[in-house]
């Protein structure tokens, strides 16, 4: 199961060369992993960093880009759970550019659940096993 | 007495219609603040906001852009103080453009000294009142 | 008549005080202009600056702020018109917290018509004065 | 051979957990390759985009994240280049907090030689090469 964002590109993303600068993509990449998490109910990450205190920082992040977005595109982000382990999970967000399904990028990023208060890994909350388990393609 | 900052525009600040965006010019001038604010010591405004947990958020911001500037640009902002009270105080900061000195914009913000921990209004620390005077032009 | 927008707050858009960075409120308040401007057609401003070349810089912005906004918060941003020039006009925006209607900020913002590739002033396009007159409050 | 850059964290670029968010380690990377780039003369890299139409978009990036910075703490980013073709190159950066020599991350990064105007692969420019060979630790 694959959860979708849609998001246009913002007037002030690009960079000098006229293109969407490319750490706006994991701007994308955790606004789409935030709306992941809202499967947990209504704004879950905001739950989960605010009142539970439980963060999912990443440990590590790959990218392959494509192709450029411009101001005027319109970013589609499938986001795909490709590995689930006992404190961790890796993230696949797929981007297509919505107005000719061109393949933008492809990003893969393994983020650890953590206490935030003492910054130590912790397991998986079950809550969050279980939505993980619903969209794992792994 | 007026307290220097130079800052090269960069790459990603830039926005759809090739010059910085207007909303960067306020991240200028809070890098210049924190800059005058390093008059206290080393680390000056680190140090106000994460060990003594006083912050200085803005209450009024005014400003006027009369020049872009674009990436390759360096800023030139020059921090001056013009009014001391209570508990606030209020900063100009005039931006010019350094290769030609073009006037690119003034910026007025008024800031209220604030604990951060209940987020209410408290006199200016007796440092900061003294940094003030010493570049207040009012 | 009053354009609406509503707006989550971004997981980074805090500052290290924890609450919303002042100067992200004027990419807010571009956000709003840039949807009052879709009353032009589909991405109405997009069609501006890209196709037509004709952009909206500011010359002037005042903002007044009243209360923070946090991650977790919804901000709404009412868009109306003040003022209509010849070559410029006035937006006023009034932003509240989505949760229980604070007053959070009230911007203000000056806007000239520009020709981007000759960087001149212009008069206010046809289809753009209408589309402000139908909001104009002044 | 390699080049250094060091740069305080923002009072900005933290994110609602506290510390710096993950992609403005990438902008921290950027002014690293813009600085990199200086080798080549005064303002190197916006010479290069602005005069010669000439830029070095990334078409991989990878990314191991290994201790979190905060407000206060000043990144170190030591740059090399590891590998070399004929349009592309891959630079190496590793970050380190300057207060205790942490391992903070490694930013691993191929960009390709791009004519910005027609938005195609050419190959690296003679001077770009040798600056690369002078700093390749492959």
């Amino acid at each position: 199961m694959t959860a979708l964002l849609e998001r246009a590109v913002r007037f002030e993303e690009v960079d000098a060369a006229g293109i969407v600068f490319f750490a706006r993509f994991f701007e994308y990449t955790h606004e789409a992993m935030e709306r992941f998490f809202d499967g947990l109910g209504p704004q879950g990450y905001v739950d989960l960093i605010v009142r539970r205190r439980i963060g999912f920082p990443a440990v590590h992040v790959g990218a392959d880009f494509r192709a450029p977005l411009r101001y005027g595109d319109v970013a589609q982000i499938a986001t795909t759970v490709t590995k689930v382990g006992a404190s961790s999970c890796t993230f696949r967000y797929a981007i297509t550019r919505a107005s000719d399904g061109a393949d933008v990028a492809t990003v893969e990023s393994v983020v650890v659940s953590t206490a935030l208060d003492t910054v130590t890994k912790i397991p998986l909350p079950e809550d969050v096993r279980a939505l993980l388990a619903r969209h794992s393609v792994g």
